[in-house]
C-alpha cells in the first residue's frame, strides 16, 4: 500500500485528532447542548462549539490534501480550541468536549511548528506564525 | 458523560467509517492518484473519488447531528461507496479506499435500513429507500 | 472561457440557490434564532435549520464536481429544505429562511427530475427517486 | 427582516466572495483541468485549487456563524487564493479562477485588517497577523 507511506504519522494522528473533535463538538452541542438549554445554547458559547468543528473538518482536509498550507490551518484551528475547551469548561458538564479540543489544540500546535512538512515536502504556508 | 447516551453505538461507528473513507478517499486521491497520473486521474474515476469524500463527510455530519434526515443522506452514501469501489478495483492498486469503501458502504446501508432512527428519536428522511 | 459551458445554466444556477440557502440557514440559526432564544432553540427545529445547511453545501459541492449522483443528492437536499421550511413557518419570523429554502427545493426537484444529467453526460445516481 | 441587520454589508459580501471562488475552483479542477490533463492535474497546482476551495467555504462559514475567529481564517484564505491565483496565471487558460482567486483575496483581506469586528461584535481572533 504505497500511497500510505505519503503522510507522516504525526499528521495522520493530527487528522484523527481533528475529526475527533469534530465529530464530539457537532454531536455535543446539536444534541446535548441543545437539549439542556440554558447556558448551553448562550450564543458565544454554541458558536464557538459549531466554528470549533468546521476548523476542525476544515484542518484534517487540508492535511488529508497533503497541503502546503496546513500548518496555517492549524494555528487557527488550535486558537479555536483552546477558546472552546474554556468555553465548555465554565459551562461545565462537557468533559468530553474540553478534552477532545484540548488534545487537537496540542496535535495541531505541534504540527504547526515543528511539523510544518506537508506529506508532498513542501513547507507550511507563509502565514503560519513563527513560533 | 450523560452526552455519550444520545447516540447509538451503530451510529457512532457509521459515523467513523464514514470520515475514514472520507480521509482515505481525499488523501489517495490528492497524494497517490495525482502523483501517479495516468488511469489515476481520468476524469470519471478522479471525480468519484472526491464526491465519495464529500458524500462521507456530509453523512457522517447528518448523524453527529442527530438529524431525522441521516437515512437518506446514508442511502446516497452507500451508492457513492459503492460505485467508488469498483472504480478503485479497475484502476487498480488502490486497495485502502477499496476496502473504506466497502466497510463504508455495509454500515450505511445497515444504518439507512435497520438503524433508521436518529439520535433523537425520530425516523428517516421521507426519501431513504424501502428496503 | 471554455470551461463555464462544461456546466448547464440550470445546474449553475441549482448551485447558487443551495449556496444562497446554505447561507441563510447557518447565518440566522447561529446569529437570529441563539439570540432570540425560545423556540428558536428547540431542537428539533434548530437542527433542521443546521442539517439543511450542510446538505446544500454538500448538494453545491456535488454540482461543482460535474458528479454523476448530484441528482441522489439534490432529491435529499430538496426533501430537508421543504422540512426546514415548514418549520421556519410555524416557528415565525424568519421569512428569509422559508423563501431560501422554498427556492432550493424547487430548483434542487427540477434538477432531480428533467436536469438529472450532470455536467458531464453521465447520467443520474441510481437511488434518486423515479418521479 | 431584523436577522439580516446581524451581519455588515461587508461581510455579506466578503461570504459571496467566498463561495463564488469556491464553485469556481471545485468546477474548474473537477472539470475543466481533469479534462484537459497535462499541466492542468499536476500535482502541486492541482491540489491548491482543491485547497483553496475547501478554505473559502470555511471561510464563508465562519462569517455565516458571526465567528469572532472569521479574521483569522479570511487570512488564511486570502494567502491560499494569492497562491492559487498565481498557479493558475502559470498554467494558463483558467482566468476565471484567477478573477476569482484576487476577488476573494481582497476581501478576505479587508476583511482580516479593517473589518475585524464579527457580526457579533467580538473582535478577531488572536492569530490575525498584525496587518
Amino acid at each position: 500500500m504505497p500511497h500510505q507511506t505519503h503522510t507522516s504519522t504525526a499528521m495522520n494522528d493530527c487528522i484523527q485528532q481533528c475529526l475527533a473533535c469534530y465529530t464530539t463538538c457537532q454531536q455535543t452541542a446539536l444534541t446535548h447542548c441543545l437539549e439542556l438549554g440554558g447556558e448551553h445554547v448562550e450564543p458565544t458559547h454554541f458558536r464557538l462549539m459549531i466554528d470549533c468543528a468546521e476548523v476542525c473538518r476544515s484542518a484534517a482536509a487540508l492535511m488529508a490534501n497533503g497541503s502546503a498550507f496546513h500548518a496555517a490551518q492549524c494555528v487557527v484551528c488550535a486558537d479555536i480550541c483552546r477558546a472552546c475547551a474554556e468555553s465548555c469548561k465554565r459551562v461545565g458538564d462537557m468533559d468530553n468536549c474540553v478534552q477532545a479540543c484540548e488534545r487537537c489544540a496540542e496535535s495541531c500546535e505541534a504540527m504547526a511548528s515543528g511539523g510544518g512538512r506537508s506529506a508532498t515536502g513542501h513547507t507550511a504556508g507563509t502565514s503560519a506564525r513563527a513560533s
